[in-house]
């Protein structure tokens, strides 16, 4: 058995999100790449993500990693990555590949990930950004969004952030760096790393962040939500097309051992 | 009679392009556009635009015009932007509207106009340009793309990168600027203005320049292809998703007479 992790790039719009969803929810992600990876192999394989994401989300760099039949050898002479572009759609490309260890696993051994999320700032729409941003008409004031984001920084409870479904044990998560930011004149970027995120806790975190600018509700406020771990307490799920998974992070010890294709 | 200019983006992936193609070729830009007017004027609406865009090509700045029923005083006090937004998908957006003199013709006033093609330029393609971009493997010499280009500038006759299709009688084009340029790490950008644009031209000559770059052909030999006046001689047509209409230029003294919405 060859373990493989590699780093993915997808348009989650067309996609019922990460996990099945049902008959009538349309193509998973995770369903259309076994699917193409059986199809390569000639052989079922059981793919592991860092994490799933919700409908309509999408990544940049998610990872992930499967169990191969094939020895390791026939890998250095192959382009992997080039094979699944053969039968994958243009909305996923895989961008690199990996031969790991077998203590490398996509979803236990991430470490902390980046999530940024996009607004498109100006009184009309983009179509060009339609698919990747919620729109926000009124000009939005960054230094106020970002004193509501120093709230999040540390380790805190994010009970009242997470959205009811998978129940989770520890609610308590550690954020790096949240940092709201113009990216160009009419883009606006919200840039959050933390150890692990709750069910849609990034979208509850940007649409409570978005009603506290629209009201000018004072951002320490932040504080009393975080403290109540009630999700009535915090504000509206920001939409997903503006999510965008960034980055996952490993171990340093362990990014070594994984020998590059 | 008021006579209304408007500023239209569009996402021209989902549309067979300006032009109705018949009942099974999907919706054009055109008549989804003649609709929305129509249900928001509860009156039929024929629209013109500066010029036909093809399947698959997009614009950030088509200008088109109609003539409609209504006094000029009720337009002033109305966001005839935003009834049009509520009307339309997420892939059309009126930006601007003004009440345009009646000498003002979206076709016939136009002197030159804008087109832009975006080449994605990487080993491995990009979900979030894969609507918007040409892939292109191998790294782009944008110095000898720009000595091709630089054969295109003055007046021509372009009969060698039009595509049969409505006949003109007058191929002669007068190209102002003809330029490559990296526009971020993995994006080319080629930027052409003109007095007007024969049917594909711009991916006529986009499609031929890559192949001159390809295959090191001397960019000279672009000179010999415009004297042939044959298309045979002349290279591929870039696909549509590169393209995008940029700009539409009118007279000073006809915008002048224009009053913005």
């Amino acid at each position: 058995m060859t373990r493989i992790r590699f780093l993915v790039s997808y348009d989650g719009t067309d996609f019922c999100g990460w996990q099945k969803q049902g008959p009538s929810a349309g193509a998973s992600l995770q369903q259309t790449l076994e699917e193409a990876l059986s199809k390569v192999f000639d052989q079922k394989i059981d793919l592991s993500a860092s994490g799933r994401t919700d409908a309509g989300v999408h990544a940049l760099g998610q990872v992930c990693h499967f169990d191969v039949d094939v020895p390791e050898e026939r890998f250095l002479k192959w382009d992997f990555c080039w094979a699944m572009q053969g039968v994958l759609q243009k909305n996923i490309v895989i961008r690199k590949a990996w031969i790991a260890p077998a203590d490398f696993h996509a979803t236990l051994s991430a470490t902390h990930k980046t999530y940024r999320y996009f607004v498109y700032n100006h009184r009309r729409a983009n179509p060009f950004w339609a698919r990747n941003s919620h729109w926000v008409k009124k000009p939005l004031d960054l230094e106020f969004l970002q004193r509501c984001a120093d709230q999040l920084v540390g380790e805190h409870d994010f009970k009242s952030f997470q959205t009811a479904g998978t129940p989770v044990l520890n609610t308590v998560r550690t954020i790096h760096e949240a940092r709201w930011e113009r990216r160009s004149a009419n883009l606006v970027q919200f840039t959050i790393t933390g150890s692990g995120f709750l069910k849609q806790m990034v979208r509850n975190l940007v649409g409570t962040q978005l009603q506290f600018e629209k009201f000018q509700r004072e951002p320490t406020e932040i504080a009393q939500i975080l403290a109540a771990r009630d999700r009535q307490k915090a504000g509206a799920t920001a939409p997903p097309q503006g999510l965008l998974l960034w980055k996952v992070f490993y171990p340093a010890d362990l990014d070594k051992r994984c020998r590059p294709l």
